[in-house]
Protein backbone atom coordinates (compact mmCIF):
# COMPACT_ATOMS: atom_id res chain seq x y z
CA UNK A 1 0.00 0.00 0.00
CA UNK A 2 1.70 2.97 -0.99
CA UNK A 3 0.27 6.35 -0.03
CA UNK A 4 -0.10 9.05 -2.60
CA UNK A 5 -1.30 12.12 -1.27
CA UNK A 6 -1.76 13.55 2.26
CA UNK A 7 -4.46 16.14 3.48
CA UNK A 8 -5.76 17.19 6.78
CA UNK A 9 -8.91 19.24 7.50
CA UNK A 10 -11.12 19.75 10.53
CA UNK A 11 -9.71 16.62 12.52
CA UNK A 12 -9.67 14.39 9.49
CA UNK A 13 -6.92 13.23 7.43
CA UNK A 14 -7.48 11.86 3.77
CA UNK A 15 -4.85 9.69 2.45
CA UNK A 16 -5.17 8.39 -1.17
CA UNK A 17 -3.43 4.56 -1.72
CA UNK A 18 -2.36 2.81 -3.96
CA UNK A 19 -2.45 -0.98 -3.92
CA UNK A 20 -0.97 -2.64 -6.97
CA UNK A 21 -3.89 -1.58 -9.54
CA UNK A 22 -6.13 -0.50 -6.68
CA UNK A 23 -6.94 3.33 -6.31
CA UNK A 24 -8.07 3.99 -2.80
CA UNK A 25 -8.64 6.74 -0.03
CA UNK A 26 -8.45 6.28 3.96
CA UNK A 27 -9.33 8.81 6.73
CA UNK A 28 -8.94 8.89 10.03
CA UNK A 29 -9.02 11.25 12.67
CA UNK A 30 -6.30 13.47 13.39
CA UNK A 31 -5.83 11.73 17.03
CA UNK A 32 -6.59 8.49 15.83
CA UNK A 33 -6.73 5.50 17.86
CA UNK A 34 -4.82 1.99 17.40
CA UNK A 35 -7.93 0.00 17.30
CA UNK A 36 -10.64 2.21 16.64
CA UNK A 37 -13.33 0.57 14.18
CA UNK A 38 -12.50 0.60 10.87
CA UNK A 39 -15.10 0.96 8.00
CA UNK A 40 -14.97 -0.17 4.40
CA UNK A 41 -17.18 1.43 2.32
CA UNK A 42 -18.17 0.39 -1.21
CA UNK A 43 -19.70 3.34 -3.72
CA UNK A 44 -22.80 2.66 -6.32
CA UNK A 45 -22.07 1.86 -9.59
CA UNK A 46 -21.14 4.60 -12.23
CA UNK A 47 -19.63 6.25 -9.12
CA UNK A 48 -16.36 6.32 -7.58
CA UNK A 49 -14.42 6.26 -4.15
CA UNK A 50 -14.93 10.17 -3.57
CA UNK A 51 -18.91 9.91 -4.21
CA UNK A 52 -20.50 12.73 -2.83
CA UNK A 53 -22.52 10.54 0.17
CA UNK A 54 -20.11 8.34 0.62
CA UNK A 55 -17.45 11.14 1.71
CA UNK A 56 -20.45 13.04 3.64
CA UNK A 57 -20.98 9.32 5.89
CA UNK A 58 -17.13 8.65 6.19
CA UNK A 59 -16.71 12.23 7.39
CA UNK A 60 -19.24 12.14 9.82
CA UNK A 61 -18.27 8.46 11.14
CA UNK A 62 -14.50 10.17 11.56
CA UNK A 63 -15.51 13.31 13.26
CA UNK A 64 -18.00 11.40 15.26
CA UNK A 65 -16.69 8.25 16.01
CA UNK A 66 -13.62 8.19 15.87
CA UNK A 67 -13.86 5.58 13.31
CA UNK A 68 -11.10 5.28 10.64
CA UNK A 69 -12.92 4.89 7.06
CA UNK A 70 -11.69 3.39 3.68
CA UNK A 71 -13.06 3.88 0.43
CA UNK A 72 -11.73 1.91 -2.84
CA UNK A 73 -12.97 2.15 -6.57
CA UNK A 74 -14.59 -0.33 -8.41
CA UNK A 75 -12.65 -2.15 -11.11
CA UNK A 76 -13.38 0.13 -13.83
CA UNK A 77 -14.69 3.25 -11.62
CA UNK A 78 -13.25 6.46 -10.66
CA UNK A 79 -9.64 6.94 -10.89
CA UNK A 80 -9.28 3.30 -13.14
CA UNK A 81 -9.10 2.73 -16.12
CA UNK A 82 -12.23 -0.13 -17.76
CA UNK A 83 -11.64 -2.66 -19.79
CA UNK A 84 -13.37 -3.32 -23.08
CA UNK A 85 -15.96 -6.33 -21.48
CA UNK A 86 -16.97 -3.33 -18.91
CA UNK A 87 -17.01 -0.35 -21.43
CA UNK A 88 -19.37 -2.51 -23.89
CA UNK A 89 -21.43 -3.36 -20.51
CA UNK A 90 -21.43 0.90 -20.01
CA UNK A 91 -22.68 1.52 -23.36
CA UNK A 92 -25.30 -1.25 -23.39
CA UNK A 93 -26.49 0.58 -19.68
CA UNK A 94 -26.42 3.54 -21.67
CA UNK A 95 -28.50 2.61 -24.56
CA UNK A 96 -31.25 0.91 -22.35
CA UNK A 97 -31.37 4.13 -20.46
CA UNK A 98 -31.82 6.25 -23.79
CA UNK A 99 -34.39 3.94 -24.57
CA UNK A 100 -36.05 4.09 -21.84
CA UNK A 101 -35.74 0.20 -21.11
CA UNK A 102 -34.98 -1.81 -18.06
CA UNK A 103 -31.80 -1.78 -17.48
CA UNK A 104 -31.94 -4.65 -14.35
CA UNK A 105 -30.57 -7.52 -16.24
CA UNK A 106 -27.40 -5.41 -18.06
CA UNK A 107 -27.13 -4.54 -14.43
CA UNK A 108 -26.98 -7.16 -12.27
CA UNK A 109 -24.56 -9.38 -14.93
CA UNK A 110 -22.17 -5.82 -14.90
CA UNK A 111 -22.49 -5.63 -11.02
CA UNK A 112 -21.73 -9.26 -10.50
CA UNK A 113 -18.34 -9.48 -12.79
CA UNK A 114 -17.54 -6.23 -10.90
CA UNK A 115 -17.93 -7.62 -7.47
CA UNK A 116 -16.35 -11.22 -8.19
CA UNK A 117 -13.28 -8.47 -9.47
CA UNK A 118 -13.85 -6.22 -6.05
CA UNK A 119 -13.81 -9.07 -3.19
CA UNK A 120 -10.23 -9.89 -3.66
CA UNK A 121 -9.23 -6.47 -3.72
CA UNK A 122 -11.06 -5.70 -0.56
CA UNK A 123 -9.42 -8.74 1.19
CA UNK A 124 -5.52 -7.29 -0.11
CA UNK A 125 -6.72 -3.81 0.96
CA UNK A 126 -8.06 -4.65 4.25
CA UNK A 127 -4.75 -6.64 5.00
CA UNK A 128 -2.63 -3.72 3.68
CA UNK A 129 -4.88 -1.58 5.92
CA UNK A 130 -4.96 -3.73 9.53
CA UNK A 131 -0.94 -4.03 8.94
CA UNK A 132 -0.93 -0.13 9.23
CA UNK A 133 0.43 0.68 12.68
CA UNK A 134 -2.37 2.81 13.26
CA UNK A 135 -4.89 0.38 12.82
CA UNK A 136 -3.79 -2.84 13.43
CA UNK A 137 -5.03 -6.37 13.45
CA UNK A 138 -7.32 -5.67 16.04
CA UNK A 139 -9.94 -3.37 14.00
CA UNK A 140 -12.94 -4.42 14.40
CA UNK A 141 -13.98 -3.83 10.45
CA UNK A 142 -17.98 -2.87 9.29
CA UNK A 143 -18.97 -2.77 5.82
CA UNK A 144 -21.11 0.01 4.32
CA UNK A 145 -22.31 0.35 0.97
CA UNK A 146 -25.10 1.16 -1.57
CA UNK A 147 -26.25 -0.50 -5.12
CA UNK A 148 -22.86 -1.73 -6.67
CA UNK A 149 -21.09 -1.37 -3.61
CA UNK A 150 -24.14 -4.02 -1.67
CA UNK A 151 -23.70 -6.75 -4.22
CA UNK A 152 -19.65 -6.44 -3.47
CA UNK A 153 -19.94 -5.83 0.20
CA UNK A 154 -22.62 -9.34 0.15
CA UNK A 155 -20.33 -11.41 -1.65
CA UNK A 156 -17.46 -10.39 0.54
CA UNK A 157 -19.32 -10.77 3.96
CA UNK A 158 -20.49 -14.12 2.61
CA UNK A 159 -16.51 -15.29 2.84
CA UNK A 160 -14.97 -12.85 4.65
CA UNK A 161 -15.03 -13.23 8.74
CA UNK A 162 -13.25 -10.21 9.41
CA UNK A 163 -16.34 -8.16 8.56
CA UNK A 164 -18.29 -8.38 11.67
CA UNK A 165 -21.67 -5.72 10.63
CA UNK A 166 -23.02 -4.82 7.50
CA UNK A 167 -25.16 -1.50 6.31
CA UNK A 168 -26.36 -1.90 2.95
CA UNK A 169 -28.92 0.54 0.88
CA UNK A 170 -30.95 0.15 -2.35
CA UNK A 171 -30.07 -2.49 -4.52
CA UNK A 172 -31.62 -4.72 -7.57
CA UNK A 173 -32.64 -8.39 -6.10
CA UNK A 174 -31.28 -11.43 -7.81
CA UNK A 175 -30.42 -15.49 -6.66
CA UNK A 176 -27.01 -14.65 -6.22
CA UNK A 177 -27.60 -11.68 -3.67
CA UNK A 178 -29.98 -14.29 -2.01
CA UNK A 179 -27.46 -17.28 -1.82
CA UNK A 180 -25.18 -14.82 -0.39
CA UNK A 181 -27.52 -13.15 2.06
CA UNK A 182 -28.38 -16.63 3.52
CA UNK A 183 -24.51 -17.37 4.54
CA UNK A 184 -24.34 -13.99 6.33
CA UNK A 185 -25.20 -14.02 10.03
CA UNK A 186 -23.11 -11.16 11.22
CA UNK A 187 -25.70 -8.04 12.31
CA UNK A 188 -27.48 -6.30 9.19
CA UNK A 189 -29.20 -3.07 8.83
CA UNK A 190 -30.49 -2.58 5.12
CA UNK A 191 -32.38 0.51 3.63
CA UNK A 192 -34.70 -0.04 1.00
CA UNK A 193 -35.84 3.43 -0.67
CA UNK A 194 -39.06 2.85 -1.20
CA UNK A 195 -39.71 5.30 -3.90
CA UNK A 196 -36.95 3.84 -6.38
CA UNK A 197 -39.10 2.70 -9.57
CA UNK A 198 -36.89 -0.25 -10.14
CA UNK A 199 -36.80 -1.51 -7.08
CA UNK A 200 -39.42 -4.16 -6.42
CA UNK A 201 -40.86 -4.11 -2.81
CA UNK A 202 -41.46 -7.59 -2.33
CA UNK A 203 -37.87 -8.74 -3.87
CA UNK A 204 -35.82 -6.75 -1.47
CA UNK A 205 -37.78 -7.64 1.48
CA UNK A 206 -36.91 -11.48 0.40
CA UNK A 207 -33.99 -10.19 0.56
CA UNK A 208 -34.06 -9.22 4.10
CA UNK A 209 -35.47 -12.45 4.92
CA UNK A 210 -32.50 -14.63 3.23
CA UNK A 211 -30.09 -13.04 6.00
CA UNK A 212 -29.01 -15.75 8.10
CA UNK A 213 -28.90 -12.86 10.75
CA UNK A 214 -30.77 -12.75 14.22
CA UNK A 215 -29.83 -9.23 14.71
CA UNK A 216 -31.33 -7.52 11.04
CA UNK A 217 -33.45 -4.38 10.37
CA UNK A 218 -34.81 -2.90 7.65
CA UNK A 219 -35.76 0.90 6.22
CA UNK A 220 -37.80 1.81 3.78
CA UNK A 221 -36.81 5.54 3.29
CA UNK A 222 -38.91 8.02 1.11
CA UNK A 223 -37.21 8.98 -1.89
CA UNK A 224 -35.18 6.78 -4.27
CA UNK A 225 -31.45 5.37 -3.87
CA UNK A 226 -30.10 8.19 -4.09
CA UNK A 227 -31.60 10.19 -2.11
CA UNK A 228 -31.25 8.62 1.48
CA UNK A 229 -32.10 11.14 3.95
CA UNK A 230 -29.68 12.59 6.45
CA UNK A 231 -31.04 10.61 9.37
CA UNK A 232 -30.79 7.59 7.51
CA UNK A 233 -27.01 8.08 7.29
CA UNK A 234 -27.00 9.26 10.82
CA UNK A 235 -28.63 5.56 11.18
CA UNK A 236 -26.12 3.94 9.33
CA UNK A 237 -23.40 5.25 11.87
CA UNK A 238 -24.97 4.71 14.88
CA UNK A 239 -25.57 1.07 13.73
CA UNK A 240 -21.51 0.17 13.11
CA UNK A 241 -21.11 2.41 16.64
CA UNK A 242 -23.58 -0.17 18.55
CA UNK A 243 -22.26 -3.10 16.87
CA UNK A 244 -18.39 -2.18 16.80
CA UNK A 245 -18.44 -0.98 20.05
CA UNK A 246 -17.35 2.70 19.71
CA UNK A 247 -19.91 5.05 21.37
CA UNK A 248 -20.03 8.58 19.95
CA UNK A 249 -17.90 11.20 22.49
CA UNK A 250 -21.50 13.14 21.83
CA UNK A 251 -24.40 10.88 21.04
CA UNK A 252 -27.40 11.11 23.72
CA UNK A 253 -27.78 7.67 23.78
CA UNK B 1 -58.32 18.78 33.91
CA UNK B 2 -57.60 18.35 37.67
CA UNK B 3 -54.06 17.51 38.82
CA UNK B 4 -54.39 14.91 41.19
CA UNK B 5 -50.34 14.25 42.34
CA UNK B 6 -47.33 16.26 41.52
CA UNK B 7 -44.05 14.50 42.17
CA UNK B 8 -40.38 15.80 40.49
CA UNK B 9 -37.37 14.02 40.17
CA UNK B 10 -34.35 14.27 37.50
CA UNK B 11 -35.67 17.46 36.16
CA UNK B 12 -39.15 15.65 35.46
CA UNK B 13 -42.24 17.20 36.88
CA UNK B 14 -44.84 14.03 37.07
CA UNK B 15 -48.05 15.10 37.60
CA UNK B 16 -51.73 12.83 37.17
CA UNK B 17 -54.55 13.96 36.40
CA UNK B 18 -58.41 13.34 35.86
CA UNK B 19 -60.49 14.90 33.16
CA UNK B 20 -64.07 13.55 33.66
CA UNK B 21 -63.87 9.96 33.38
CA UNK B 22 -60.22 10.14 32.07
CA UNK B 23 -57.36 9.30 33.92
CA UNK B 24 -54.08 10.70 32.81
CA UNK B 25 -50.36 11.56 33.74
CA UNK B 26 -48.31 14.91 32.24
CA UNK B 27 -44.49 14.32 31.87
CA UNK B 28 -42.95 17.73 31.39
CA UNK B 29 -39.39 19.36 32.18
CA UNK B 30 -38.31 21.21 35.47
CA UNK B 31 -37.32 24.15 32.88
CA UNK B 32 -40.56 23.67 30.80
CA UNK B 33 -40.36 26.38 27.86
CA UNK B 34 -44.04 27.28 26.67
CA UNK B 35 -44.36 26.34 22.92
CA UNK B 36 -42.30 22.94 23.16
CA UNK B 37 -43.50 20.16 21.47
CA UNK B 38 -46.32 18.11 23.28
CA UNK B 39 -46.38 14.68 22.80
CA UNK B 40 -49.71 12.05 22.87
CA UNK B 41 -48.65 8.29 24.01
CA UNK B 42 -51.07 5.46 23.38
CA UNK B 43 -50.29 2.44 25.99
CA UNK B 44 -51.05 -0.69 24.19
CA UNK B 45 -53.76 -3.46 25.07
CA UNK B 46 -53.91 -4.83 27.92
CA UNK B 47 -51.63 -2.06 29.50
CA UNK B 48 -52.13 1.58 31.15
CA UNK B 49 -50.57 4.98 31.06
CA UNK B 50 -47.57 4.04 33.28
CA UNK B 51 -46.46 0.91 30.93
CA UNK B 52 -42.63 0.36 31.35
CA UNK B 53 -41.69 0.94 27.77
CA UNK B 54 -43.63 3.73 27.40
CA UNK B 55 -42.63 5.70 30.54
CA UNK B 56 -38.81 5.26 29.58
CA UNK B 57 -39.41 6.76 26.49
CA UNK B 58 -41.71 9.77 27.82
CA UNK B 59 -38.31 10.05 30.10
CA UNK B 60 -36.11 10.24 27.32
CA UNK B 61 -38.30 12.55 25.55
CA UNK B 62 -38.67 14.86 28.17
CA UNK B 63 -35.00 15.16 29.60
CA UNK B 64 -32.97 14.57 26.19
CA UNK B 65 -35.42 17.07 23.79
CA UNK B 66 -37.81 18.99 26.28
CA UNK B 67 -41.06 17.65 25.06
CA UNK B 68 -43.86 17.42 27.53
CA UNK B 69 -45.91 13.80 27.24
CA UNK B 70 -48.87 13.23 28.07
CA UNK B 71 -50.55 9.57 28.77
CA UNK B 72 -54.03 8.25 29.02
CA UNK B 73 -55.70 5.21 30.24
CA UNK B 74 -57.34 3.46 27.12
CA UNK B 75 -61.19 2.74 28.31
CA UNK B 76 -61.54 0.15 31.20
CA UNK B 77 -57.63 0.25 31.82
CA UNK B 78 -55.35 1.11 34.11
CA UNK B 79 -56.82 2.84 36.72
CA UNK B 80 -60.51 2.77 35.48
CA UNK B 81 -62.96 0.39 35.85
CA UNK B 82 -63.96 -2.05 32.71
CA UNK B 83 -67.53 -2.34 32.22
CA UNK B 84 -69.33 -5.69 30.95
CA UNK B 85 -68.90 -5.82 27.35
CA UNK B 86 -64.95 -5.00 27.77
CA UNK B 87 -65.13 -7.65 30.86
CA UNK B 88 -66.20 -10.02 28.24
CA UNK B 89 -64.12 -9.39 25.32
CA UNK B 90 -60.90 -9.93 27.87
CA UNK B 91 -62.31 -12.83 28.95
CA UNK B 92 -62.75 -13.79 25.03
CA UNK B 93 -59.44 -13.40 24.59
CA UNK B 94 -57.96 -15.03 28.05
CA UNK B 95 -60.22 -17.93 27.01
CA UNK B 96 -58.35 -18.13 23.15
CA UNK B 97 -55.31 -17.65 24.56
CA UNK B 98 -55.43 -20.31 27.23
CA UNK B 99 -56.58 -22.54 24.07
CA UNK B 100 -53.48 -21.72 21.83
CA UNK B 101 -55.85 -19.68 18.91
CA UNK B 102 -55.71 -16.83 17.45
CA UNK B 103 -56.74 -13.93 19.04
CA UNK B 104 -56.40 -11.40 16.55
CA UNK B 105 -60.55 -11.19 15.57
CA UNK B 106 -61.46 -10.77 18.95
CA UNK B 107 -58.56 -8.76 19.50
CA UNK B 108 -59.73 -6.19 16.06
CA UNK B 109 -62.91 -5.60 17.75
CA UNK B 110 -62.14 -5.23 20.70
CA UNK B 111 -59.68 -2.84 19.75
CA UNK B 112 -61.70 -0.83 17.78
CA UNK B 113 -64.65 -0.07 19.75
CA UNK B 114 -61.71 0.86 22.49
CA UNK B 115 -60.77 3.21 20.07
CA UNK B 116 -63.77 4.53 18.90
CA UNK B 117 -64.55 5.75 22.70
CA UNK B 118 -60.63 6.80 23.46
CA UNK B 119 -60.46 9.60 20.20
CA UNK B 120 -63.19 11.81 22.01
CA UNK B 121 -61.14 11.61 25.00
CA UNK B 122 -57.91 12.14 23.66
CA UNK B 123 -59.58 15.17 21.96
CA UNK B 124 -60.70 16.48 25.22
CA UNK B 125 -57.30 15.77 26.81
CA UNK B 126 -55.68 18.04 24.02
CA UNK B 127 -57.81 20.77 24.69
CA UNK B 128 -57.20 20.71 28.34
CA UNK B 129 -53.24 20.38 27.77
CA UNK B 130 -53.35 22.99 25.37
CA UNK B 131 -55.41 25.68 27.95
CA UNK B 132 -52.29 25.33 30.41
CA UNK B 133 -49.94 28.35 30.10
CA UNK B 134 -47.06 26.30 30.47
CA UNK B 135 -48.12 24.25 27.49
CA UNK B 136 -50.42 26.56 25.44
CA UNK B 137 -51.91 26.12 21.86
CA UNK B 138 -48.85 27.06 19.93
CA UNK B 139 -46.86 23.41 20.86
CA UNK B 140 -46.46 21.18 17.88
CA UNK B 141 -48.46 17.60 18.93
CA UNK B 142 -47.27 14.62 17.66
CA UNK B 143 -48.76 10.76 18.73
CA UNK B 144 -46.88 7.99 19.44
CA UNK B 145 -48.19 4.47 20.18
CA UNK B 146 -48.15 0.39 20.09
CA UNK B 147 -50.48 -2.06 19.32
CA UNK B 148 -53.85 -0.66 20.51
CA UNK B 149 -52.53 2.79 20.89
CA UNK B 150 -52.04 2.08 16.90
CA UNK B 151 -55.36 2.12 16.40
CA UNK B 152 -56.60 4.64 18.43
CA UNK B 153 -54.03 6.67 16.92
CA UNK B 154 -54.54 6.14 13.63
CA UNK B 155 -58.70 6.95 14.14
CA UNK B 156 -57.42 10.18 15.99
CA UNK B 157 -54.96 11.43 13.41
CA UNK B 158 -57.65 10.73 10.82
CA UNK B 159 -59.63 13.43 12.10
CA UNK B 160 -57.36 15.51 14.25
CA UNK B 161 -55.47 18.31 12.47
CA UNK B 162 -53.76 19.33 15.79
CA UNK B 163 -51.39 16.03 15.20
CA UNK B 164 -48.75 16.47 12.74
CA UNK B 165 -46.53 13.52 13.57
CA UNK B 166 -47.20 10.38 14.07
CA UNK B 167 -44.90 7.24 15.49
CA UNK B 168 -46.35 3.74 15.90
CA UNK B 169 -45.13 -0.04 15.93
CA UNK B 170 -46.56 -2.97 16.21
CA UNK B 171 -50.48 -3.62 15.36
CA UNK B 172 -53.11 -5.87 13.53
CA UNK B 173 -54.16 -4.55 10.61
CA UNK B 174 -57.59 -4.75 9.39
CA UNK B 175 -59.27 -2.67 6.86
CA UNK B 176 -60.41 0.07 9.34
CA UNK B 177 -57.00 0.98 9.85
CA UNK B 178 -56.17 0.44 5.99
CA UNK B 179 -58.91 3.39 5.46
CA UNK B 180 -57.91 5.15 8.25
CA UNK B 181 -54.42 5.58 7.35
CA UNK B 182 -55.37 6.15 3.71
CA UNK B 183 -56.71 9.62 5.23
CA UNK B 184 -53.42 10.79 7.16
CA UNK B 185 -50.80 12.53 5.48
CA UNK B 186 -48.31 13.63 8.02
CA UNK B 187 -44.99 12.44 8.68
CA UNK B 188 -45.27 8.85 9.69
CA UNK B 189 -42.79 6.37 11.60
CA UNK B 190 -43.75 2.97 11.82
CA UNK B 191 -42.39 -0.18 13.38
CA UNK B 192 -42.82 -3.67 12.67
CA UNK B 193 -42.08 -6.09 14.66
CA UNK B 194 -40.26 -9.14 12.23
CA UNK B 195 -40.27 -11.79 14.51
CA UNK B 196 -44.22 -11.40 16.04
CA UNK B 197 -46.25 -14.59 14.66
CA UNK B 198 -49.42 -12.97 14.69
CA UNK B 199 -48.29 -10.09 12.67
CA UNK B 200 -48.24 -11.07 8.61
CA UNK B 201 -45.53 -9.28 6.98
CA UNK B 202 -47.29 -8.36 3.78
CA UNK B 203 -50.15 -7.27 5.73
CA UNK B 204 -48.09 -5.10 7.49
CA UNK B 205 -46.52 -3.41 4.62
CA UNK B 206 -49.92 -2.88 3.37
CA UNK B 207 -50.74 -0.56 5.56
CA UNK B 208 -47.51 1.03 5.15
CA UNK B 209 -48.20 1.67 1.49
CA UNK B 210 -51.91 2.70 2.57
CA UNK B 211 -50.55 6.01 4.54
CA UNK B 212 -51.61 8.91 2.56
CA UNK B 213 -48.32 10.81 3.85
CA UNK B 214 -44.94 11.75 1.33
CA UNK B 215 -42.93 11.39 4.08
CA UNK B 216 -43.02 7.92 5.62
CA UNK B 217 -40.61 5.40 6.83
CA UNK B 218 -41.21 1.76 8.18
CA UNK B 219 -38.61 -0.14 10.13
CA UNK B 220 -38.44 -3.63 10.57
CA UNK B 221 -36.89 -4.26 13.86
CA UNK B 222 -36.12 -7.83 15.32
CA UNK B 223 -38.12 -9.35 18.49
CA UNK B 224 -41.82 -8.84 19.25
CA UNK B 225 -44.05 -5.93 20.13
CA UNK B 226 -42.70 -5.64 23.75
CA UNK B 227 -39.32 -6.79 22.68
CA UNK B 228 -38.55 -2.59 20.47
CA UNK B 229 -34.93 -1.89 20.71
CA UNK B 230 -33.74 0.75 22.82
CA UNK B 231 -32.33 2.36 19.27
CA UNK B 232 -35.91 2.34 17.59
CA UNK B 233 -37.36 3.92 20.92
CA UNK B 234 -34.50 6.74 20.37
CA UNK B 235 -35.20 6.63 16.45
CA UNK B 236 -39.01 7.66 17.52
CA UNK B 237 -37.79 10.54 19.74
CA UNK B 238 -35.65 11.84 17.10
CA UNK B 239 -38.43 11.16 14.59
CA UNK B 240 -40.23 13.55 16.68
CA UNK B 241 -37.68 16.37 17.04
CA UNK B 242 -37.22 16.34 13.40
CA UNK B 243 -40.99 17.21 12.43
CA UNK B 244 -41.86 19.06 15.64
CA UNK B 245 -38.81 21.47 15.69
CA UNK B 246 -36.86 20.83 18.80
CA UNK B 247 -33.29 20.00 18.44
CA UNK B 248 -32.09 17.71 21.04
CA UNK B 249 -29.25 19.66 23.36
CA UNK B 250 -27.12 17.26 23.41
CA UNK B 251 -27.34 14.84 20.13
CA UNK B 252 -24.73 15.01 17.75
CA UNK B 253 -26.78 15.93 14.40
Amino acid sequence: MHFTSETSSNGVIERNFTLDEITGVLWSPTSATVGAPLLLFGHAGGMHKKAPGLVASALHSVTTYGFAVAAIDAPGHGDRSRDLQDQQWVEAIHRARAAVEPIAAIGIDYNMSLAERAVPEWQATLDALQALPEIGAEAPVGYGGMTLGVVTGLMLTAVESRIAALSIGGVFVHDALIEAARKITVPVEYRIPWDEDEIDHAAAIALFDAFGSTDKAMHAHPGRHNQVPEYERDSSVRFFARHLGRAADTASD
